[in-house]
């Protein structure tokens, strides 16, 4: 990444930027939460379209958008020709994040200085093969390589966490740590909703016959999750709707979903209160407690039939926070002993609900810009739109969220990047002094993650 | 235009801008919306109230909003005391979009050098009726002074379109063409419905009982303005529901409109279901399709009742796509034959909704900033909000949208420095290199819509 | 206040901005809506803990969402103790309008030049005691040497006014006026409504025994206030909701309110009739109406239970006003005898709705920032959202909103800082020239709040 990146633009804060940047560019990664495969460590990369296009659903959808048909990007066969695809193709991501993080990876870490295009793409391909066939080249050199100290993945409730438990055998200088993941567990429409409970019952050895012991088994399974490093929870929901029921109306819900009865309005509900019921377990257990909503999943039938999930289609909805979360905030906005984090891509809710909540209620903070927004506008919005009134302290860090491991590095210096541009100009303007900003710069780029995560 | 304009506030960039802007501000003028009338060109301007005030309602609300009564602006009597009273007023223009292509006008198309204020009205007056009256500035010379290489007008369905036909030998350097416009036939809620079916009916020469013979003569309409260099159709709604009924339940709601009996929710299904019609027609004989949406038009009875439409009272409101476009999207949002192309005045939709559809769907295009939101803020927003999700491939240039001829060169110069602007920005922050940006620049200016529309 | 504090961070307009501030920064305050206690001129300083913390809602909230407790903070024992406290937690205020303002007393209203934090807390706490006791230090005097020109207080309707009437006998340089304010008489589900109907029958010497009388009653209060020098009213409510019963169903529901038996439908109809109302009482006398919506307050049950309103948990809701108002548009929305001023929290407003509005209906204006939006980064926001379509001339200038006195140089001193810095931007930018510049700044200071509130 050229090293003033991002800095040429405002010539009297440039210098400064620079400066506070020095102190933050090398400090340790710590990524709370990620999509990362926890099997990663223990393999060698595959061929560079495996590893680079295919799994990364911002550069799926870009193509997709312009005509270029899924079945040639997913194809496993040739995979030479589909990296010239998308090389000719590379100039749809001009001027946006995807393509600043794919530049990145290139030069940063495979060490390519050509610039991608038609003509380059056959070379460029193999450079990157022959780089996989390093024997430097493993993810778990390049862990020890990007001083990552932790790194959250995300995994189902019933997951066994085999490979978080033969991690410490790897020789890794870091944690890879489990994230508790139960949004199978709470939508009682999904068809293999019953079936997930079966896998609760046999992973938690709890017999599920009511929510009492639906509970149970989820306690047990995130007291799994707290044995082996996990410090976090994480929920999605489409809207952050919250309720409380009475035993007595939970339990009704249950036994109609158990017996695959349940409607519509049942499942609204048995969400909205186990949205509120996690957090309860959270002030209990003292794990971090995520809420990722406002997002229409699989947006397209025709593509989610061919070609499952992620591939692109997810489209953010208008969300709101102030009346949904009232009935979870009445019961636990005050309980020092909840950290709730909550992320939007809705962003007129930055500042007008986001921003006045974590910057009142004890219990909640402001999650970083999140998928389609964590870009270098996205960010900065971000920093204009929250700090002034929730304050720096409210909110926790840098988040990468990613699915591509190699793309890790890029993210956090884009954060790092954005953070000192800000606090330049908060200093420029006399409005921080050099304390305050150094001190803040450093809070960004590690503090607030570790202090917020308990890592 | 001062060569600067625009480019002074960020030292950095300015010479960038100003070299980028160069290699694009001479290209000609592609404008594939407006709503000019096709019959100006074989036509002389009248008096400079008649031209520059009474027919721009952006003016006209302004003087309103300020307590100047309508009946004083609109008089057909004395055009200079009605000049005299706008330039008392031209004050309030200050920092405005309408007030930087007001002056804009005066100085490149009429040779005005001074400001205008009260004191110079009467002059500056006097400098307009003489430019009018000399015989090379007639809207014939200036459209090929101005270079404009296609020029859009929106045209009702029923029309004959004689001004277009008789265009070619009037000896115009570009194309003159129509745009299919049906909002009269869609919405079976207007007094007039029933007698427009009948113009339709006369000007197709299909009879019309049924729901299938109304499609069929939409079609051959569209035909028709195919046939004479149309390219695009244009719907307007207030919101962009959408829907796809079966055959039984539209033809039922077509005969209640016929009797004169459609109630409210008639009206809401036909029109949504009409725009995903227009969508399956556009797939067919690949005309462009555009939806406008998220505008309560004449909000103001009184205004509307006494001066009638388009007088500057239409309000925008909250809009949504998501939701609202998936039965539209289910059918045809992959269809790679549909250039959909969407409008907003709500903002708050541009990361949040437009730029993750269009970076997805094929089908899917994101229009320029619209009526309230074309200024040079809003169009950095628009670049701000809109480019690093969606890229700028799925995005079409400009489109000036205008009904005032004289302002065309003002608006296409604004949209091309603030273009020149934005990229100077990326490329002195390292985002992009000098290739990408010039090839963007070009883009942006014309190589976008002349693709996009066909042109 | 640093002399190019907010300035530096643009160097090429740095100067221009310099020097459009230095035309506006002595010139006197006007301040057409605070929270201000009138009884306060008649009093000395407490000490600096009752002064400076206790009373900010924005102090308070912050403090507490990092885990402070209310009690420790309000606890009336040992000030000394709070104001360390305060010290030890006042980095939460980095980057924020709270720390900003805070300083700026600290330093320009106080005199202390260290900056606080738990070292100097105990020196800064003397500092102050010892100002607090100078005899020049007197509400009063500071009063006079902020070159107040106006305070406007805000008064529930059934007030005497007392201190307004001993104003005049203090010797203050300027006017203390109060703002009519009729929340209490408009929510018929208030539990002490008919107690409140009982105060006002007392204030006026009306018996309210239907709607009529209540409004006679009402129409005296005005008269009452506008004979102290009130110019102005302001309602808020939490949606801007209008509507015009006939008289016969607005006679039904006030007698069902009278006898307690009102209902939530009934509330929702009475409070929207009643916004329609006050603008038609506005027509009559003249008196400015102001209208802040968009606001849950007292979202928090536990902190209101036990500490009451004002106490940092009023959370900011979406808000429309397209659809809204247009019952009270329909009215007198014409009206230029109405100048109806809007509020808003909900930034996304300010473009799709607010700017439109309020740049073609004559009895519209758009207030300033608000709440948490009168920061640097809101008031920029503002202007670059709502100027391009609304004009500089449907705004009204500067609010300050404050409850605390000491504050008020400090936040009008931002907003003379930022309007310099967004006409700098335009001038340098050549959208306007130094002579629209420099009215514009004085506008915006002090003429646009002089006109419009008739002061």
């Amino acid at each position: 990444m050229d090293s003033d990146l991002l800095f040429g633009s405002v010539s009297a804060q440039k210098p400064v930027a620079l400066e506070l940047y020095s102190l933050i560019k090398d400090l340790p990664i710590l990524s709370p939460h990620s999509h990362i495969d926890p099997a990663l460590f223990n393999t060698r990369f595959d061929n560079p379209v495996e590893v680079l296009i295919q799994p990364d659903h911002y550069i799926l959808r870009m193509l997709v958008s312009q005509g270029v048909p899924y079945s040639q990007i997913l194809s496993k066969e040739n995979p030479c020709d589909v990296w010239q695809l998308f090389a000719d193709y590379f100039y749809l991501f001009r001027g946006t994040p995807s393509g600043l993080w794919f530049n990145h990876t290139l030069k940063n870490i495979l060490g390519v200085n050509e610039k991608l295009d038609s003509s380059s793409a056959t070379s460029i391909y193999n450079q990157i093969v022959a780089k996989f066939a390093e024997p430097e080249f493993t993810p778990k050199k390049l862990f020890n390589k990007m001083r990552i100290e932790v790194l959250a993945t995300t995994d189902p409730v019933t997951s066994a966490l085999e490979y978080h438990r033969a991690i410490p055998s790897l020789g890794l200088n870091g944690r890879v740590i489990p994230t508790f993941r139960a949004d199978n567990m709470i939508n009682i429409l999904l068809p293999s909703w019953t079936a997930n409970i079966q896998l609760l019952e046999t992973a938690s050895g709890v017999e599920i016959k009511d929510f009492n012991s639906f509970i149970a088994a989820l306690e047990q399974r995130r007291a799994y999750f707290k044995s082996l490093g996990g410090t976090a929870t994480d929920t999605s929901c489409s809207l952050p709707e919250t309720t409380f029921l009475s035993h007595a109306e939970v339990e009704t819900i249950f036994q109609r979903a158990l017996k695959g009865q349940a409607g519509k309005q049942d499942a609204a509900l048995f969400t909205a209160h186990m949205v509120t019921e996690m957090a309860r377990m959270s002030v209990e257990d003292g794990m971090v407690m995520q809420l990722h909503s406002g997002i229409y999943r699989n947006h397209n039938p025709e593509i989610f039939n061919q070609f499952g999930p992620d591939k692109g289609f997810d489209i953010p909805i208008r969300t709101e926070f102030t009346r949904n979360l009232k009935p979870l905030l009445d019961r636990f906005g005050n309980n020092a002993n909840l950290t709730l984090i909550l992320f939007t891509l809705d962003e007129a809710l930055y500042s007008r609900e986001l921003a006045p909540i974590a910057g009142a209620y004890p219990a909640i903070r402001i999650g970083p810009p999140w998928w389609f927004c964590d870009s270098w506008n996205g960010i900065n919005r971000y920093f204009d739109l929250v700090m002034e009134t929730a304050g720096l302290y409210n909110t926790v860090g840098f988040i990468d969220d990613t699915r591509s491991f190699l793309s890790i590095p890029a993210r956090h210096d884009l954060w790092r990047r954005v953070s000192a541009n800000w606090l330049a100009r908060l200093l420029v303007q006399h409005l921080i002094d050099r304390r305050d900003a150094e001190e803040m710069a450093i809070e960004l780029a590690v503090g607030l993650v570790k202090r917020t995560y308990h890592l």
